[in-house]
């Protein structure tokens, strides 16, 4: 009566096995208990399983190129179009390698470390190029080695452009992408996703349209998983391709490449480099406003966004690769319209999950590094196991040292001018200081009319749940609280809360209020008399550079200020006030000071002597509200304070 | 400014420390990270510790001393007195060792196998009292090895009483308790505490008193790390005794031994076996009334509340040991006389925490054991670990075998004959078994004029909690949703709620709603399409003997069901609905049907076989309302169900 119903599974009881408990023991272990909360299946899935479920799903998909830029500071700049494009939910991105460049360096600019970037501090899924030509065998590996060892998990194979004008084999050398392939699973067995290259209207090189799509089969039947095309003009251009591959057996993904023409320039370059001819009716078009960037961007939005839609009503396209040329508009754009572009994507956790496979199961996180997350990934990179669950039965709480200020993906993507701009290019005592702290909240315009826009603390502006505490941190920080984090409380609310919900649907999140802040020696002596009221209530942990430590929480342990009750899981904790590691943050919020701002000016000039009383002498201090169904109470604690004090 | 404030601890950051980041992880970790959570300092603390903690915080409070009983039948008494007296809450339980009963056997009547079952399965800290005289020392070693293994960490050494009438000193061997107290130090350096016997007017067989005192000094030297006395008349006698011991440098606690006159027979027994003198004064009140036990009990209880006042308030005394005899009720009297016994402790966790040591740091079980806990200890003995946080990080998921009919400490109180007045001599049908489930769950008599005030997979009356959920029990059981397990939701109740707070105060309490019931295939089908309504609301698990499984739960995740939010610590989530050990559950569950019920009637009887049609037939059912905050809407899935079936 009940076969024909939802999932049956006939388990017996571990209990029944014979034989010993030990070895019943071990294969219940392996066979049914899943050590980690699957809070969000994408993040325990390879990237072909990913495509595959969204395939079944009948969820539409996209993914990004981008290539390594030539400068640091490009790289910076990439790194943030990455954070701001990751907002719209591709399903990866992927980075090109650029063989006379040092792709495999430890440079900032080089296609590895973008790669790695993405992958560990962007918390993108990212498939990383690599060209085998004119390369030897113990190059590649040591690249994929590499790879590896960074957390990336997916490759596109590639042959790479000859070094001269003729292509010649090399006997015993990498002559073909499918060489590469087949090195790669030798060398690696079933360790990366291997994408590889598909050619719509065949390959350059190739003899004929059909030698290629049989190339093309060779590379797939040596290992390859999935097929990301070159660009092409027509969609019948690519329909037909998929057709033609369908027929000699190759079953695999085959993802179209969609090259939004962006401007006149860029699209000739491209098309010679790739040697592809550009259809008469787009050239026809473009030709006449070839001077007008933004008419050839609209046109090229318009006609990607056609193409797109032709391929996905044919039923056989289930996700578009697209050619950003490193730029966000034309594609954005594109990807809006087409109605991919996730606005607001769920959030698994409240903060950014990264995509190491090695931090998956990473669900706790200090709040300290709330708006420094990267900061916090490249300080616990060498860690080998992550919290999953509760902090306190975390077994790695050394954090690396602190010389992030050197790392390019932590750089400030404001230059000094601006930074000075912000902050003021003179100081005239520590009420400026608070001036500049104000001006961040409250986003108003500095004396000289400048907007604060980023903080030592914070390169980005307030986060929209802080700006439900807008109006109190301004009265406060102009009065010398100088305040660096906060949450509200929150008792309950869905977690499809648009402001402070994270987690799957159907569930609560709660949160305790918090409150973090740089102030003086006087103002603490105050708040200290002030807390006694509040001693069962709110817990605090003040500390001043030197390290002296003033806490009313009992031996060291973890408060818990976020978490989230969800159906059929257990609860998530996913943001922790952590006593131990905010002696690791504490260091890198003082030296903030100094490396950030005091730097920006002359030594031993005035400006500069402010920032450093200031990081000699203040505090920083931080508060949690227990009593989280209450209204916060933090905010009568610094009222209460401020009175003490007149 | 800040010198004189709370506490201070000068840290400096682990990433401060030079050297490599290796050595520096490792202090950090054994230094400040606490992998439990202290939910409860008492369950972290030697015992000797407990006691010292207790003396400087001014909270005075009593122990209790047990003997071995006789029979089986006494011992499973013994084990319910046990918890009953648990409940108010004494430091520690003592028992005593019989050197004729077999002490160190595995009998349910041995010393060490009562001992076993308190700290095990009763969660109380307990004291094992050895004696050495007449003993090789291979003997003892073997006695204490076993000890240890089975989690016990405190030991009285005690001589023990001479074979013969005279005492002859034994070369080579043990002779005086003095010899234990070494022994036990040298082989088992500092493992357990050990308690020693203090003579308040000196050992019968001492030269002297002042001799007496001097062999209590060398006991305490050889490494006792308290006193318990023998017992006394009159406070002064304690008191000038205390005063001595310290005189000759005893410093550690000692502990007055009380005994309540409870009858005239029990006082000359022990009267003679301890070779004291009994006060004129008592005599002369006893003779008289030695006939009336009540009379001669009120006497003794308020003779013992004076004299515990006495040493109370004389400010040298923080704990009272208590003579019980094995009875209840003039013991719990004086204490509550004195107004030390807890009428309702604080339960640190829903369920009552083992004291074992290895178990110390479990904080969360499976709901389905909610009611039989000590067969959720016995079948969990084996783990090495015990989950501390989530359920899911747990290594150890394979549950012990089902024999605990067997075991004396998992034996119904309640005899055969009356099982069956209360479950029925002879059933009719499945009719007359739900009549069984509603006369339990309305606490009515049945048909027969008993009331039914256990089951078979409860052994007590309905819990308070329960209670809430009364009427809407009562109408399900008589339908044939046959509840054996269930709890209300709770959407943030104060910690200290009467009932179903738990945890340090200054918290909040949560659960969502959990009903499990045996029903029968026809309803279950009902229930099915039912829950289709509620599929994201509600959890389900249906499982009939043969483990066919029908579950609505994704990847066998467990379900928090019971959770709490302190301040300054992190979730606390002591109980889940985990599939995988509802599968374990599940067999003992439909066991119980045939162990504890069927088996009352004689093979092939009407009634024997209306019980095994239910077990053959019949599915167990759980089910958990996800939504919290709202109404449990799990009776509406009931009455759903019971619509669609008329």
């Amino acid at each position: 009566m009940v076969n024909e119903t939802q999932h049956t599974c006939s388990a017996s009881s571990s209990s029944k096995s014979d034989g010993g408990s030990s070895s019943g023991s071990e294969s219940s272990k392996e066979s049914s208990r899943c050590s980690t909360p699957v809070l969000d299946a994408d993040r325990h899935e390879r990237l072909r399983e990913k495509m595959r479920r969204r395939q079944d799903s009948g969820d539409k998909w996209f993914s990004l190129e981008f290539f390594p830029p030539r400068t640091a500071n490009a790289a910076v700049n990439l790194i943030s179009r990455f954070d701001r494009m990751g907002a719209g939910g591709p399903l990866f991105i992927d980075v090109t390698w650029h063989p006379a460049g040092d792709p495999g360096s430890d440079k900032e600019t080089s296609s590895m470390i973008i790669a790695n970037t993405a992958v560990n501090y962007c918390g993108l899924e990212t498939i990383l190029h690599m060209t085998c030509c004119n390369q030897t065998k113990d190059d590649i590996t040591g690249h994929l080695q590499k790879a590896k060892r960074l957390g990336l998990k997916n490759i596109m194979a590639l042959r790479g452009d000859p070094v001269g004008e003729e292509w010649e084999e090399e006997v015993d050398g990498f002559n073909y992408a499918v060489d590469l392939v087949k090195h790669i699973r030798n060398e690696f067995d079933d360790y990366f996703d291997i994408c590889v290259a598909g050619y719509p209207k065949g390959h350059p090189d190739a003899e004929s349209y059909e030698a290629d799509l049989r190339h093309l089969k060779e590379k797939v039947s040596a290992g390859a998983d999935f097929i990301i095309t070159q660009l092409f003009f027509r969609s019948e251009t690519f329909l037909k391709f998929m057709k033609d591959c369908q027929a000699i057996g190759i079953t695999c993904p085959i993802i179209p490449g969609i090259f939004p023409i962006q401007g006149y320039h860029s699209l000739r370059q491209l098309v010679k480099l790739s040697k592809l001819e550009v259809p008469q009716e787009i050239k026809d078009v473009i030709e006449p406003i070839k001077d007008n960037d933004a008419a050839i961007r609209n046109y090229g939005v318009e006609l990607a966004v056609s193409m797109c839609r032709e391929l996905l009503d044919s039923g056989m396209v289930h996700g578009l690769h697209f050619y950003t040329l490193n730029r966000e508009v034309a594609t954005t754009e594109v990807l809006k319209c087409l109605g991919i572009w996730k606005e607001d994507p769920r959030r698994p956790l409240p903060w950014a999950v990264s995509a190491h496979p090695k931090r998956r199961v990473e669900d706790v996180r200090p709040i300290f590094w709330a708006s420094r997350p990267k900061s916090y990934i490249y300080r616990t990179q060498e860690w080998d196991d992550f919290p999953n669950g509760r902090w306190g039965n975390s077994s790695s709480p050394a954090f690396g040292e602190l010389k992030d200020y050197y790392l390019f993906y932590l750089k400030s993507k404001s230059p000094r001018e601006e930074l000075l701009k912000m902050w003021g290019e003179e100081l005239t005592g520590e009420e400026s200081v608070f001036e500049v702290f104000t001006c961040y909240i409250t986003g108003e315009p500095n004396k000289n009319g400048h907007k604060v826009t980023c903080m030592p603390w914070n390169d980005d502006p307030l986060a929209t749940e802080t700006n439900l505490l807008k109006e109190q941190l301004e009265k406060v920080n102009r009065r010398g609280i100088l305040t660096i984090n906060s949450q509200p409380n929150i008792n309950g609310k869905p977690s499809t809360d648009p402001i402070v919900g994270w987690g799957p649907s159907g569930g609560y999140v709660f949160q305790k209020a918090y409150l973090e802040f740089f102030t003086s020696s006087e103002i603490v002596t105050a708040l200290l008399k002030v807390l006694k009221k509040y001693e069962l209530r709110v817990n605090y942990h003040i500390v001043n550079v030197k390290g002296q430590n003033i806490t009313n929480a009992p031996d060291l342990q973890p408060n818990a200020v976020t978490w989230g009750i969800f159906p059929g899981r257990e609860i998530i904790q996913p943001t922790v006030v952590d006593p131990v590691s905010f002696l690791s943050w504490k260091d890198e919020a003082f030296a903030l000071w100094i490396e950030q701002w005091a730097k920006l000016y002359e030594e031993e000039s005035p400006s500069r002597m402010i920032i450093q009383y200031i990081h000699d002498n203040y505090y920083l201090v931080n508060l949690v509200d227990n009593d989280f169904p209450l209204e916060n109470c933090l905010w009568q604690v610094v009222d209460d304070t401020f009175e003490l004090l007149n």
